[in-house]
């Protein structure tokens, strides 16, 4: 049986980008995106999936590239209408994007598993990959802070990540069951590699890996596990997540992120700013130009992962 | 003591039209709204309040004078998204609109009363006049048709009136509560009239008086009652108001909807056309131009209201 199918772990705007490099450059529906939904919240009532939506947008074409976050040509007036009302204005919902929010609400409500409504607007999105909540179950990212415990959104939206953190759990995560078509995925006898996409290990990828089951199934799966870093030179192309690494007691390095996956991955593809450093992991290194800037970057990225992992395995 | 209050019962459009005028030729916040809120309903997850909706946003300068409902300047872009998400489009909700709706909604869902909301939102939208919701309990407006019972927003709006309609019931009304600050607007001392605004008597006016207490209430307050004829010349202003009186075996004219208020009204101010047939209703008919379309026809027919009001307690 031919090995064409890809398995990709992805947060939100960083990992998107490669996800959609992935599905530009695979055949059809080869690809399955597995998100992180330990960012997911209650807002206004509203529930909120900010990874899931910005692969959904991004994968959809339907992408704010300015932002990073949200639809592009995306109008305010519900905000503006909001704040006037005196409403909690500190986390921006654009009008288009309200109608995802309010759509999955409804549909929650009435009983339909998340995994249910995102393959249905994912479909309606016209995407060809699949895309899957790691859980249908309540997985949440809470920050210990100098201020306590908090939860996720409220650190990282209405704080700003301002307060140093020492710690991250996943509330819930112990209790959740592994989507079964996140199972059924790395399951398939014709998968050809676990992508982890360039999102922040911390709070992105290790929400996905809290889930029961999840880290197992990735060794029993016996495919390559290729990571990208999300850290260039020391820098986070995106986010806090070298911020949270100093805070953490860990270095911001390409490196210490691969120390902190392990033995779970087998390649790491890198900057080539990095690839002296992470030299000596014991495990294969890809230097490639690591910054997505372009469409041809994101794909050119694609391609140098899916080739680590079919010479991981032919080396095998 | 001066009597210087105004109780004004008021529906959706119409109504809102002539309680604007009262708010401009009355002084300060002399001026109580008392809102229907049969026409409520849940959509989407969320609470919507038409007639009160509109009266906010009549008497806060932000109505859509195109539309007659909804906010000005609007823009549709949480719709055209719900509608590519296969959501429910048959109700229009504006991105500005929305705002009112999720607020409401999260704020009901904290435990908050309908009425401190409501009264929370026109203090914010700057209206000195007071707008109150009946009852804080929940009324629903059915109506029965050929297809049998319909919620009141299904044949209103999702079928825009089109069935023929032989009943109408107020779901809830018994066992609801009149707000406490309804009935302390009818036992002040200080009222001076109370106005029953051009709305559907059968729909907008009707609901509110189902509420236990209402009626009662209205005749022990001793305080001249002023009705406005929703009909000029056999046809509804706006609405299904003749429509539903023809399909209810009644005929559509002004002198039937007195006849409908019946002793409870002292005074009846219909249009200059309508004048020669509700010569003989036994109640002081007041002819006037009735149709409201500037903002000067609006404060000249709340004057005039008025002044039939005062004419009747001189006359007592």
């Amino acid at each position: 049986m031919a090995k064409d199918r890809v398995l990709a772990l992805s947060g939100g705007v960083g990992g998107a980008k490669l996800a959609l490099g992935l599905g530009r450059v695979l055949p059809g529906d080869a690809l399955t995106i597995v998100a992180n939904t330990g960012d997911d919240f209650q807002h206004l009532g509203l529930s909120i999936s900010p990874d899931l939506d910005t692969l959904l947008y991004t994968l959809g074409g339907l992408d704010n590239s300015a932002t990073g976050w949200g639809q592009r040509d995306e109008t305010w007036n519900f905000m503006t209408a909001l704040k006037k009302l005196g409403g909690e204005a500190w986390f921006q919902l654009g009008d288009r994007d309200l109608a995802t929010h309010v759509e999955r609400t409804r549909r929650l409500a009435a009983g339909e598993p998340l995994s249910s409504i995102i393959d249905n607007f994912r479909n309606r999105f016209g995407i060809a990959a699949r895309i899957l909540p790691m859980s249908d179950d309540k997985v949440r990212t809470r920050v210990k802070t100098v201020e306590g415990w908090l939860d996720f959104q409220d650190y990282f939206v209405r704080q700003q990540c301002r307060p140093a953190i020492s710690d991250i759990t996943f509330a819930g995560a112990a209790d959740a069951t592994m989507l079964p078509g996140f199972r059924d995925a790395l399951t398939d006898n014709s998968l050809r590699a676990i992508i982890v996409c360039p999102s922040n290990p911390f709070i992105s990828i290790e929400p996905i890996l809290a889930v029961p089951g999840v880290r197992s199934a990735i060794r029993e799966a016996e495919v390559p596990v290729i990571a990208i870093s999300p850290i260039i030179g020391g820098q986070a192309v995106k986010g806090p997540t070298a911020k949270m690494m100093k805070e953490l007691g860990i270095e911001a390095s390409a490196a210490a992120v691969a120390r902190r996956y392990g033995d779970l991955i087998d390649a790491y593809v890198v900057d080539h700013a990095d690839a002296e450093s992470c030299a000596n992991l014991g495990m294969t290194i890809v230097p490639a130009k690591a910054l997505m800037e372009t469409i041809e970057d994101r794909e050119a990225l694609a391609r140098i992962a899916l080739d680590a992992a079919d010479q991981v395995m032919a080396a095998a």
